[in-house]
């Protein structure tokens, strides 16, 4: 069966050389580099989240400060976005590298697919795991006695939720990512 | 460039109802089988976790019970593994249903790498989101004043921690999925 819903590409079958029917390419390189953009703009709004508030503790007012560092959930979510940050640059720019080279565009893409599904794996469990903990800190828990922590330190809650919601961008941006290159693949299978 | 590392096939370019030449479909089957499995397990162990304990609250003893749904992480979990499992059943029936029909096995690979990834996102966030307090009820977070509860239900922490190693495998098994899939589409692109 013959693809009918392409313009005639004599070349297409014999040679991958020939130009992809529509090309997606340049839309794989701005959305590498909306993830490396996302990822850096979640890991310095998180890290810049310190705040230090004056607290009563059994009647004396105490210097107590918040930092993100005092969470292991945090942690993680910033050591997944720095992996996601370095890889989207790193692929951003192999991506650019061989925009002009149509027979390495789909090994390219499904090559990439393989690690973009590992890198949405990582940072997807990283922005659970740091919404996880912010909720309790935003709403607390009444059962087992975790009180809120966003009343006094606003401005870290803040941070931290401006964050989170570039982080769940960022995860988009990577579902985003692997349907783009299964789209482009799917486009150039042989019908 | 023709390809040279495959058995002679004359009529893989001019029709794709050839059967491709390594057949990886049947792992498809065996996977989607398996992230339903572990979606199954990861509800019930989570849902059965409740443990009433008698601690001591002001000196005087006081039965209380621990519940998944008094967290909205381990709600959300439920939900997401829900989800993934039903979508896992369907995908699972439909992929042996056109295991039979060779020329419909790639399109169904490509159509369904799109909700892989979209169920990958799901299932991550929540295995990260229960993880996360998970851990805090494990290990507590004495910068906020947050309180360890595994020491108390242990059976009940026990219940979350098997969960959440299934649902982390479940979470390995959709990232494998999406690979097998590239994988599978990428033997059977022209070269």
């Amino acid at each position: 069966m013959a693809s009918t819903d392409k313009p005639a590409d004599p070349e297409y079958r014999s040679s991958s050389s020939s130009p992809a029917p529509v090309d997606y390419f340049k839309f794989d390189v701005i959305l590498r580099f909306l993830l490396f953009a996302a990822s850096v703009v979640a890991i310095v709004v998180m890290v810049t989240s310190e705040q230090t508030e004056t607290i009563l503790f059994n009647g004396f007012p105490l210097r107590r400060p918040a930092k993100f560092r005092y969470s292991p959930a945090f942690i993680y979510f910033v050591v997944a976005f720095s992996v996601s940050g370095l890889y989207s640059l790193i692929s951003a720019l192999a991506s650019i590298s061989v925009i002009k080279k149509p027979d390495l565009k789909l090994k390219f893409l499904l090559h990439f697919l393989f690690w973009d599904a590992l890198v949405l794996g990582i940072i997807a469990t990283a922005t659970g795991a740091a919404g996880g903990v912010a909720y309790i800190g935003l709403k607390g828990n009444d059962h087992v006695g975790w009180q809120k922590v966003c009343k006094v330190y606003d401005k870290y809650c803040r941070h931290i939720a401006g964050s989170l919601a570039v982080a769940l961008f960022g995860s988009v941006v990577a579902v985003l990512l692997i349907w783009l290159s299964a789209y482009s693949v799917h486009s150039r299978v042989p019908k």
